[in-house]
């Protein structure tokens, strides 16, 4: 079945879903995204999502391209029309079109595109033996707060991966990890402390690990907000990942040495089972007390 | 008139030229691309854009999407089509079109667009007055030697110094003057030295930058290729930037202060005069003897 796609107001079929050659997402990265997941049908911390593309927006000085409803009204008719149990939501909003120049354009309206994937999330077979990793060098720009798709980098660092015969890289700066290829990385200490490092314009504040971080008062994990080594890493008793896609993923193995027993962590599988429950029966995770 | 643009080998109006939202060019900026000039209806040192996209290209493991003859063909055919006598042919490719996943997709075709600005080149008004800049935090990834379109970074500079009222940006990395926003920068020492920081991930190896260092021997001024702080571009006799679309262009104010006595300086202009004289005799600067 060919997908439905939305652009700018308009569902039309995946062959008719184009933008122009002088939109500004293609020409100059100048766009912003959020992808959300669907489970059983309903958006996942839909709202949290929102709250950062408008911080996006806003750092970037542009527009919303519509108001909240509208966009919600659109997304679940996508989910509908694309007939998605479990899966994603991707939204990007462009600067517009306009000649190309590198200033900001006076008139431009700004371009909003959605698409849906359908994708096995509960289920993963990674979810089962665990994600192996390498490290690679952070070489993103220095405003990764702000969820551009400026992804190039991150294209590289999965590609290397890739290439490696793993599933992710985890990329380093100043001998520190910063996230994953397209997730925040976390580390399980021997005595049940989970680490991830502190928010900051060096990482992505994802709507995952706010929610994860929140379900540590219930599995009675104490958690810091710190940056770790690859070092570190390679001898904690686990490691994980976190993102709307992954919900919680076990990472198993880095730069090729095992964590731990070299399976999948019971605090990662605690904490991911906790996700999922929690994200099935209310699709949010305020309600939960840090 | 509606231009005419280019889009995977067809010739179409500019309200046809699109790409599927799905364009890793659109979704994470996975693509390069190269601005010739137009001078007299000819594009100038073509050549040397077309071996740095081909280096741009390789640099991301990218195939090439025609070859050079059937590339150029193209521009030509557009700068006829589009009446071009004095401006710019831009040139993009990308990786093609694949559903959204980081990694890079198995058997994606490269996207390859192109289109024409008329622009006034040669009688530019900057030209007579000299442009004036401020400095910025240089926030771009560490590979700015590939000229990819990961360019909020630079498009950010640049509306800054439209909001400062000025007509461009230098970005500072490390205390040092990287380069403009989508230029080279220079300074001219009271000795007649011209000074441009070296080649390497840091900058863009520019096109023009690399004509410019050949016509100083023409001009007899000494150069070194050695990074510049902005308290020195102050200080300095004269300061100017190269690209592609400004040529030489004279640089008369940083940050507030006056370079020199605030005037366009002589041996920019010189050299600007010599560029321009060169580039619409030869059409190239391969010839001239470093």
């Amino acid at each position: 079945m060919s997908r439905t796609f939305y652009v700018n107001g308009e569902f039309v079929a995946e062959a008719d879903a184009k933008v122009s050659v002088l939109d500004r997402g293609f020409l100059f990265a100048d766009a912003v995204y959020e992808v959300s997941s669907v489970l059983g049908g309903q958006l996942i911390d839909n709202d949290a999502h929102m709250n950062r593309l408008h911080r996006s927006l806003s750092e970037i000085s542009m527009q919303a391209p519509a108001t909240d409803a509208e966009v919600l009204a659109a997304q679940q008719k996508l989910i509908e029309l694309n007939e998605i149990d479990e899966g994603l939501v991707y939204l990007q909003v462009t600067r517009g079109v306009a000649d190309r120049d590198f200033g900001f354009p006076a008139n431009a309206t700004p371009t909003i595109v959605m698409f849906t994937q359908k994708k096995n999330l509960l289920n993963s077979p990674q979810a089962k033996t665990g994600i192996k990793v390498i490290s690679v060098p952070d070489i993103r720009w220095q405003r990764r707060d702000i969820k551009t798709v400026g992804l190039l980098a991150p294209a590289l660092a999965k590609q290397a991966a890739a290439d490696a015969g793993v599933d992710d890289a985890w990329m380093v700066e100043d001998g520190f990890v910063t996230e994953g290829s397209s997730n925040n990385a976390y580390i399980v200490h021997h005595d049940g402390t989970i680490q991830t490092r502190h928010l900051g314009n060096e990482i992505l504040s994802g709507i995952t690990r706010e929610a994860v971080l929140r379900l540590c008062g219930l599995t009675q994990n104490k958690y810091i907000e710190k940056p770790f080594t690859i070092e570190e890493a390679k001898n904690a008793k686990e490691a994980f990942i976190t993102s709307a896609s992954s919900f919680v993923m076990p990472v198993v193995s880095i730069d090729g040495q095992d964590i731990g027993d070299g399976e999948p962590g019971e605090t990662s599988k605690k904490l991911r089972e906790l996700y999922i429950e929690i994200a099935r029966e209310k699709g949010t995770f305020s309600h939960v007390q840090e």
